[in-house]
């Protein structure tokens, strides 16, 4: 880990594969959206005993993870999260390593995937992390508030079905006794409302008062402040060379919910989210 | 971590927004290389106490988390790592991913990552680990062999030239009592033939026996097989769906030199490196 | 010019190569513009002896080029042209050739230049065209309709700016005599009102009272219709294959106009420019 | 048309927009590949009575356009065209427009398609051109002089392919009498070697005696200097900017030959094509 500080000699003669280096940056004024995706989860969850359909532990972690992400990248304006995804969106004017996705990207993965381990022990507790996870990334751009909003709502909606969904394949399964083929079988081609009925009327479950946490999926945004900005819109957004120490102080915070985010109810009470100036 | 089996419904309204993603494959035949940096390492190194000019136990821990990205990836020829960056080769004709580069490098990086944060306790002891460390990382292209050796040969010249200014800065500082400063001023302008002088009659240090891998870096490569084949090229390499778990057994593993990799006598005597088929 | 519904055979050996092709398409919901350039005009225009500053000519066969352009492609809401390059608007909903850019602008800038060739003499009569003239064209997108209209704003106050300029250099030298080194040497550092002043002092020209086609550059849009759309948001727009006879009777025309776009009051009087639906 | 050298002023609000530009700058040190296609040709070419299956004055118009384009680009080092195709191979080292991908694209095809409607009345004297051609052009990349042959290949096979069905498919049509649909019907499912046999026994044609601009289609290629080095490589090649004009003593030639490119007896005659220096 050396200074970098020393002089360049000899190296001039190979230094031309430089050249090979391309930067890839971003179209200015879209919302930049980096989302994240656990890798073999599936694999991953049975072997850390993972419950099912939701591991409150693991759910909890990505959050904690995700937060870390929020308090280093001010640009982030919200992010989303639902089963080993999260989805991070920078402001669409944001500056950060002059919008180039592979530098983006792969900071935010990066110090995603080392929160994960490092916090794990605080969600999992004297059960050891087996190996290290890992996860993929990938920048996608929205030119619009509309569309970013339409991203916002497919990642909550997956959230839903997929959730409804598990949490009948489970109860088959764990409760009655099913095998997972035979559960599969059971709802293959039922619609929502038919799953609706099923916990219902096989398992007394009122889809509708199980925890927001796992129908809706986890929402991080800025604290407001008294005069309704955001608290990251307020501060310099420049510098990111300084490591991760010695700003604490002015590190700003996230919010944690569990809400729709689908409808216009959030959009209208929050407007600072898409309207913040940087 | 949701079973994805179940039915998609109401997502449809919103799923246009898939249409944004865009995929960036990697013209095929060309070297990929991964290289990984670490963030804001000055600041990293300093609040976790590493010695100076080399720590040990950091590059030990840097070239554990590249064995656990070469185990996981075996279309990984060589790695090469110095200070807090690394450096993962990927046959030219390797398929992972479709060759798609953010999926390439955000696997890579994030596994990494959390590697170096899960076996930190291995080389650090009771140190503890103070925040999440994060990396950057990019892909780059090398059309041809001599493109990619000088691409190699580059980052072990900046090895080479970064630790000898380095060795003479802290002896200047350590042994010598100069202010940092003043050690910079004492450096300026010198050539690496006044370095070592100045080591030898001063600090009566032969730069040249100095460890190799604080001149050199590591270099990793795949085992050879007895029939001069290297391990990994002739295992299938298609699936990396599965997860970690379970292949252990069929897991390539990699050996750690440090050595020079710019003469042409390590790829005379390694040349299933560059020319082993898949 | 062969059919090409013959059978394929041994090509299969080759035809791995077809790999190394890789799409380029834009992000959707972005306005997309191609801007084309002349190449080297300034020899272009002394060659064929261009009246300076400007020449109707030259001009009016720009914009004949355009308009063929205009026919061919119904997704063009809007074209702005001045001096050497046009600039050509396609709906930011097209979905022409999949919007892969390449695609797009090499079938416009090939238009051109062969229009501009095939109607050279339209303009130029008897004065034969010496050489084939090239043009280079880009694909840039904005993401909003403001980004949009601040980039055809760019390219209108370019156009005043620099007729004001060749206006007064070229009355320096044509009616003053000055040599073209010291007619440069008499502008330096002048703003526009000093030119302004220049002109009408010197050589009695009020600079608001030259052709608006000089001063505003052309803009190219499409007809209303009785009920206020566009023509050509009316017609289908999918098949680009057919060629460009047969359809003559459907192309949408277009209107030619010298006139301020910078301001709102175009805007306010052509609404559907911006708002007509694909 | 402009002298560029005015002050700029009140741009400045709007130039912004700039930075929505981007650059898109090859790889460096492989072959690039700019390839043209006419533009829905089937039709051009019944609306301008082309005779089938080949008509010698279209051809020898594309090949005249492809002319004008070498002698523009030195860096070309070959060109290969069939049909309604023409494909320009850049030395890999070329530096043409800092390798910018746009740029060297639009200005190939540009080139291309004035000169084809310039030079038309040459080939196709009293019969005039009924509307302007265009063409589509990209770019591919390929990192390895096989890469570049094997593409080459690719073509030239495509060319004997098509040629030889459309040979006997338009021999079924004019001389039989067959209708488009039967003639195709006839066709069907037959190899290359029923092909040379309809031939040879139906219309006692040796299809190997037909002309080799058909059945090659054109390679052009620089002339031999006596020293063995190729014209175009003996030149500076740095300057664009000057317009076509004023350097023709200099312009290198291109040869045509209609021979074959797949085995390696072409490349072993001409290895200054592949190994000259730029």
């Amino acid at each position: 880990f050396h200074d970098r500080a020393g002089p360049k000699m000899a190296k001039s003669k190979f230094e031309y594969v430089r050249q090979f280096e391309a930067d890839d940056p971003c179209l200015p004024n879209c919302w930049l959206v980096v989302r994240i995706d656990g890798k073999a989860f599936h694999k991953f969850t049975d072997t850390h005993h993972y419950m099912k359909p939701n591991d409150e532990r693991g759910l909890s972690l990505m959050t904690r993870a995700a937060q870390t992400v929020m308090s280093e990248f001010n640009e982030i304006v919200l992010s989303y999260g639902q089963s080993d995804e999260y989805s991070f969106v920078f402001h669409k004017n944001c500056k950060l390593y002059n919008r180039r996705a592979s530098k983006i990207m792969t900071n935010v993965v990066s110090l995603f995937a080392s929160s994960f381990t490092l916090y794990w022990p605080r969600f999992f507790n004297s059960q050891d992390l087996q190996y290290p996870p890992s996860f993929d990334g990938r920048v996608v751009l929205y030119p619009s508030d509309e569309n970013l909003r339409d991203y916002l709502s497919w990642r909550q909606a997956d959230c839903h079905i997929n959730n409804l969904y598990n949490t009948c394949f489970w109860k088959l399964v764990q409760d009655k006794g099913l095998t997972p083929n035979r559960a599969a079988d059971r709802l293959k081609g039922t619609l929502s409302s038919d799953k609706n009925e099923l916990l219902f009327s096989e398992f007394n479950i009122n889809y509708n008062n199980l925890p927001e946490l796992f129908r809706k999926g986890s929402v991080l945004i800025r604290p407001k402040t008294t005069d309704g900005e955001s608290l990251s819109s307020e501060r310099s957004i420049n510098n990111h060379s300084k490591g991760h120490e010695g700003k604490t102080s002015k590190k700003p915070g996230s919010i944690v919910l569990h809400t729709d985010i689908i409808g216009k109810q959030f959009w209208e009470d929050n407007p600072h989210i898409l309207n913040s100036k940087i």
